[in-house]
């Protein structure tokens, strides 16, 4: 059973796709699932491929936790449950590539989470989102602190509060995700962002991203502070090096990094 | 006369509304006023209330600082007085209440930080909203704490230095308030998004919000350790105990807590 | 050639106006036009203007870095060149002025964080913004310090990490600019912008302005700590003191600060 359920992996040209495959269970993010997402995760983090597409089959991308994991749970196992859960999104704004989730349905709690922790989102138009802890009895702290990130305040305790499912066209007038398309369009409108998104040094982006996530929370000068020495030590990389040697010749740059 | 012009308080099931009632004053927020809102929506705190829907009377919401109190007075009163705003605004975010405002008219200055310190805001469409400070001699600084984490940065600059009014649309774009009804639907409005906000347990729901101001403004890897720790320890009580018993036995929660 | 392609500073009223005038160079901030935007916007900080407008010349408003500048540059210097490319940013900040970005054309890399950077953005139709490194091998590190504090984090990872344009309409819907016009109506629609934002003492506004950025990253808590200080001070100052009069006495104010 564990090996059936593990996610699909699969590459296709300098994209891995990860494919939640847990249809029955509505992609639950159980302790075994999230082990197994989080080895995925770090196996493609680790191999050469530029982009990771997060997507996941059945008629949820993915419910969240999985309450029988933690219902009579004693709190150091449901800690280290939660410690899990956020190495994984961790990991996803850790790894070198651009991580695009492809949103096909309704993503709730840790499964919303998941998608506002990638870089990038692409949902069709029937997909939802939701934090429904707030409307129960446990509320989705864990998963707020991505969601708010990506929302406004009121917005983000809109959902949090209410735990109401809001549509595809709302969550991309919040900024929850990049892209609403056509169910039947969903695939073509999530090559076309990662191909845009994945051009170029890929040593170049990888350093882009992380400094992205370690600066976006922090006062302005500090941020200022880690991304003058970053930028200036990127400056001396081969990639950057060819990409304005390039433009000053008005030739293609090829990238070796 | 100040009792007169106190704030009417009404519990209508489980929701108390706390409505200003002096409309010749525009509810200015008077050192006396403050007080009296403050007093209001401490004790509706400390009741067994599940929301707090902070309403008004007139022809203005509020006006924000009564000058009167201002022009003349010395540094440490003014400070004394802001002081006292701001921990009205504070409490409205440390009580374990859904706070919402229900906006039928112009908020200004520090009545419009009322509404940006809200958790939920509901407006009639005629209501606006504005931090006119800035066009004239004493600028909105502590107004603009609370409206600038509700608006993007461009946004806010717009508002504290133009001081001009934005409708309620504009404000519903912007992600001040979350819904926008014509003027004859405001409260079956404020009822419906009050209800949905309160549904579940309390006490999940009440350490719910409190985590999400503790966490919004700070660096996202902090966040996630305050938000761990809260979340395996709010494992443990009733209602969540309850709310994941009764979704693997399914059938309705019943919330105790 | 240097006071050849200095900016063009000319003095309308009360606003001062900052032209990039090297058109063949794509405005390009070139060491030499960093050192010259600089001075420009010192030296009309330090004037009794109560507004800055940063506009440009010919087909693009600027395209950022000079990679002439920049190619084979050890990391040292190219340190020192972003240090001094932050400095002009921070400065637009420090200025006592409104300053208001003119965007009649496309704004790429540190030319869309000069946008971002201003308190203010007046943008044409064919206005375009892009973060054009991350698609090449030089990432835009410092220009999204700026560019994802005016947008959401999805957009900004957009931004950063496709380099693709957005349209001036998409920056308005996302926050980057205030206002969107046609082509033709530019002018007036800055000098609209202006005019309403550099209303009222000036020196209220520009300890407004100041205070504003130096709150709007911190944790709330931290922020109302300071704008309350700021706050209680300002009420002392002129334009307080008259603009409280003025409206008991409801009569005009009229500033001498």
């Amino acid at each position: 059973m564990s090996s059936e359920g593990a996610p699909r992996v699969e590459r296709d040209g300098d994209v891995v796709r990860i494919t939640m495959t847990r249809a029955a269970r509505r992609n639950a993010l159980s302790r075994e699932h999230l082990g197994q997402l989080l080895a995925a995760v770090t196996e493609a983090g680790e191999s050469d491929a530029t982009g990771i597409v997060l997507a996941a089959e059945g008629p949820v991308f993915s419910a969240g936790h999985d309450f029988a994991d933690v219902a009579g749970a004693a709190l150091p196992e449901v800690r280290s449950l939660l410690a899990l859960c956020t190495e994984l999104m961790q990991t996803i704004q850790d790894v070198p590539q651009v991580v695009l989730a492809r949103v096909h349905a309704l993503a709730t709690a840790a499964g919303c989470q998941l998608v506002a922790s990638c870089d990038l989102a692409v949902a069709a138009e029937s997909a939802g989102f939701a934090a429904p802890g707030g409307k129960g009895g446990w509320f989705c702290h864990t998963p707020m602190v991505a969601i708010a990130r990506n929302v406004g305040r009121k917005r983000a305790m809109e959902l949090a509060l209410t735990g109401d499912v809001i549509d595809a066209a709302t969550a991309l007038d919040w900024g929850l995700v990049n892209r609403v398309v056509p169910d039947a369009e969903l695939d073509s409108a999530v090559a076309d962002l990662i191909g845009r998104a994945t051009r170029g040094s890929r040593a170049s982006k990888a350093w882009g991203k992380q400094t992205m996530y370690a600066q976006l929370d922090r006062p302005e000068r500090d941020a200022y502070t880690t991304a003058i020495e970053v930028m200036a030590a990127a400056s001396q990389l081969p990639g950057a090096v060819e990409g304005m040697s390039a433009f000053l010749e008005k030739r293609r740059p090829v990238w070796t990094d």
